[in-house]
């Protein structure tokens, strides 16, 4: 593990994308994504992932010169079509349009079709939050997660984010509907160790801790059971069926995860609540929060996007983690 | 068990909330509503639940005869004060503003505070689908569930509900943030059952399935740990602040759940999806999931909702099952 200043990596993936042809300002917002995903330590979805958003690129999978365009608007309602483009600058842009639509409806909702996996769910929360606006998106994804009562991968783990922006620090949620992603199970199986709860279930269909197990299933466990299996069913209806665009289903169908359908939603709630009375309610929420007696456990009670700010800070100063490994790929990009 | 007509089991609420001075348009809404719960097999928030919101009648705790109040809007966007009324005539109320909202806008958004529990969540989403709009809703309660890593209950268990119409059967996600509901644990103390997996802590800190344990610890799981509890808290800061209202937090001060907050979208998807489209990818996904692979567990395989079809009818042809205590309960409320 070595390192890196967050600049220098941002230069480096911008390059990396302009040598492919990428447009400019395409190549500038992507990078600056991805290194900001490391940087607030969601590492799995930045730069260990820029070599398999090149080999998408290579493989002319995803589309680096193209825009969205809008398909039907009404009101404060808009669907849009990705064009099988880059899914950070899809995703991007949709949930500036939401904003957009919410400054002016005091709510905005835009579906999208036929984009990219947009890395780290949880940039388009924040997206909205430094608007000053509540957030609300989720994606589909290729079938990885069978429902309740099967045995075969057919619902998406479909992320799910929900975000309210606070001065001292977004209340950020961003979570898939898997328990453990095939990610967190992988990296378990290099350091040979067992997942503290039911990752899944084994080939025989027994429940189980073991991520090899799982990862060789493909039978990743919903989280809250039928619950999770429940929920990801519905958050891919409505992205599909709002854009116009694949469920998990279809995507199934495409080889390969692309052609995805998202929903983005911002919420000017500054409109409707004056003052600082909505700041107030969420300072009182979080501190009474904070102030729960421990279990006695090692699990840190923190509300949901706390630990961010101090990683960025640290990563910040000290530069972000890498993988010399990841790097040397990275650089053999150019 | 004995099984009684709906007709007669809406004719007698009904009847008992005009002996208390209920206004008969919010008496009648009341006794329709929470007859269609059991109706339609959601017995613990149907005629089960009815002698309970009678005493908060009685007690003053529910105000009858008070509608909401408008406090303030913009666009798509509104926030009402439920004055402390009934629970469902104000939930009704407020999705019904939503769906006039997204009539409008494409979308609405109506948030509410001070106001009563709403009973069935799902009661929501299907007014939405009535309307043949996507709808989502959530609420927040007192607070019954510690948060991740914590001993004592700082979160409710919050329902969300995610609706989308479809003509063969809405699809519908009802589902509260803690893996049971205290009301299935007691239901399994009573049978002397152990729940099928993990129901929360014992008092010594313990993972346990024991009913019992968990009612007396009020330590119960979140759905998939760490996440259904981060998500029970971006739910609450949501109805709060969007409304202006009360964070569980603050209800857990009152003495009582009462005076909760809530939010309401309808989304009139049809207005960007023209022809059958939608229709045929709802159509595509469902019948996908239905030929899932059986796991050999006795998990019946269901896209969310589709059971309470059946439920109705046989209910509607039978009459509704009602345990004999309880409606001798609620005849002696005349």
């Amino acid at each position: 593990m070595t390192r890196i200043q967050a600049d220098e990596v941002r230069i480096t993936l911008e390059q990396i994308l302009l040598d492919r042809n990428c447009p400019a300002g395409h190549a500038a917002k992507v990078a600056q994504e991805i290194t900001r995903n490391s940087l607030e330590g969601t590492y799995s979805h930045g730069i260990n992932r820029f070599p398999r958003l090149v080999g998408s690129i290579d493989q002319q999978e995803v589309r680096t010169d193209v825009e969205p365009v809008l398909m039907n608007g009404f009101g404060a309602l808009e669907n849009w079509d990705g064009r099988s483009g880059l899914g950070i600058v899809n995703a991007w842009f949709c949930m500036g349009r939401a904003i957009e639509l919410a400054k002016d409806h005091g709510i905005g909702c835009v579906a999208l079709r036929n984009t990219n996996h947009w890395l780290r769910a949880a940039t388009y929360g924040y997206e909205a939050c430094e608007a000053g606006m509540a957030g609300i998106c989720f994606t589909n994804t290729i079938p990885n997660m069978p429902t309740w009562g099967a045995a075969d991968p057919r619902l998406g783990n479909n992320p799910l984010v929900m975000a309210f922006p606070w001065k001292d620090g977004d209340i950020l949620v961003d979570m898939a509907m898997s328990q453990y992603s095939y990610g967190a199970l992988e990296n378990a199986v290099l350091k040979d160790e067992q997942m503290p709860f039911a990752a899944g279930f084994d080939a025989e269909g027994k429940i189980t801790c073991d991520p090899a197990a799982v990862c060789a299933s493909k039978r990743v466990m919903p989280i809250g059971f039928w619950k999770g299996a429940a929920l990801s069913f519905a958050l891919d209806i409505f992205a599909s069926s709002l854009s116009l665009g694949n469920s998990a289903s279809a995507i199934g169908k495409l080889g390969g995860e692309r052609d995805l359908s998202q929903t983005f939603i911002a919420i000017d709630f500054a409109r409707v609540t004056p003052g600082n009375e909505a700041e107030d309610i969420v300072k009182n929420a979080v501190e009474d929060l904070l102030a729960s007696t421990p279990d006695g456990s090692a699990n840190p009670i923190v509300y949901p996007g706390q630990r961010m700010r101090s990683i960025r800070e640290r990563n910040l100063a000290e530069g972000i983690p890498v993988d010399e490994r990841v790097w040397d790929e990275v650089k053999a990009l150019f």
